[in-house]
């Protein structure tokens, strides 16, 4: 089987994190390629962002896979339904109603699949506990004890499979300058997607979205923060 | 949401071990419900098999998902690619080359999401170290390793979501031991299938099956210890 020491996978949403961790790659890996999937997300216009990006930055081999799976299993979320009100909290475990149960563990458990088929050594993921709104997969305790069972259960060593989280211990303001570091802020603002309503017409110096669900805000509030500080 | 602390999901493959599961948790708990994953298996009889065990078991809310994104993601298996030849190393890390990585730790991920959706604290599995030729996840360890990050990942105290193995340190004589105990006997033989070539027609003391694979002959030897030491 191939081994690729230095290649990375990087799993695309088409937001603004996981854009910045497909740069974050490029910059430090040999070869990057990057996966989606396709849960039936509220907005289709997350998965076109992420296909604009992966051709813009010339990543090979970007796959959208059908993981309506996860709608099916977890239907009560409103991430995924699109009548469902959108809650600060109300969903399981009084998380916000968008928590898909273990959706991160689903889905770099899938990504660890193609990876470890694949010989790549390196997933790349964007989930950053600062900004986490509670949800309990993004800590960094959870991906360590994910990377754990995904060696275990593939019999891999350390250095055969790492989890890269470059996001984790970043608010938003120090996610843009490090988009702006690696010379990609213009990228970032132009092809990517937030906004929970769905908004991709209306640009503003941050980018698309409606400017005033929660989603748009801690965007909007960062990238003013950042250009503050500049 | 609901909370059933005495309800119990059982992982259904359709084979033996999996069945032989399913009326342990019917055993043990006041309501068992189960969940099956079409993923491309080399043969559809398992999933009919699966079915047809949960009628006469009475089992409530059967539900097969769809989960082909498996098959797609790790492509270069023979347990879901028909003109693969079955051999026993040459897959990933010189696995079994029906090996699909992480397979079980995706379908415990997946159960676990739809679990905890439902408020179910125990999830069963047949996964089986004794047996497991080598499979990395199906060792306790590793489950350990899953049910702290299912844990951590969804924010569960250990009350709230437990992984059950009960074949996990049982050799093949001592699981159909167990069917016996359980008075299921004769239902397993009749209503599983374990035969990798898929032969469902050849009907043994045992069950169906070529009675030559690797497969019938762990069952067939399983069974004539057991039997020879009844």
């Amino acid at each position: 089987m191939p081994n690729h020491k230095n290649e990375a996978l990087v799993v695309m949403s088409g937001g603004q994190d996981s854009a910045t961790c497909l740069f974050w790659a490029l910059d430090k890996f040999d070869t990057v390629k990057a996966i989606s999937f396709d849960y039936g997300q509220r907005h289709a216009i997350e998965l076109e962002c992420a296909q604009e990006l992966c051709a813009l930055a010339g990543v090979e081999l970007h796959e959208i896979f059908d993981l309506s799976v996860l709608g099916q299993l977890a239907a009560s979320s409103a991430m995924i339904d699109v009548d469902a009100e959108l809650t600060a909290d109300g969903g399981h475990k009084n998380l916000p109603s968008s928590f898909v149960p273990g959706r991160n563990i689903i889905m770099l458990s899938l990504a660890a699949a193609r990876a470890i088929s694949d010989g790549v050594a390196h997933l790349v993921t964007g989930v950053c506990q600062t900004d986490y709104s509670g949800y309990p997969d993004c800590r960094r305790e959870t991906i360590d004890a994910l990377e754990n069972v995904l060696r275990l259960g593939n019999d891999l060593d350390e250095d055969e499979l790492t989890i890269h989280t470059p996001l984790m211990y970043l608010d938003k303001a120090q996610t843009w300058e490090l988009a702006d570091d690696l010379g990609v802020l213009d990228a970032i603002v132009l092809h990517t997607h937030t906004c929970y309503e769905g908004n991709h017409e209306d640009l503003h110096p941050w980018g698309y979205g409606c400017g005033e669900c929660p989603s748009c805000l801690l965007r909007k509030r960062g990238y003013a923060q950042y250009k503050g500080i500049q």
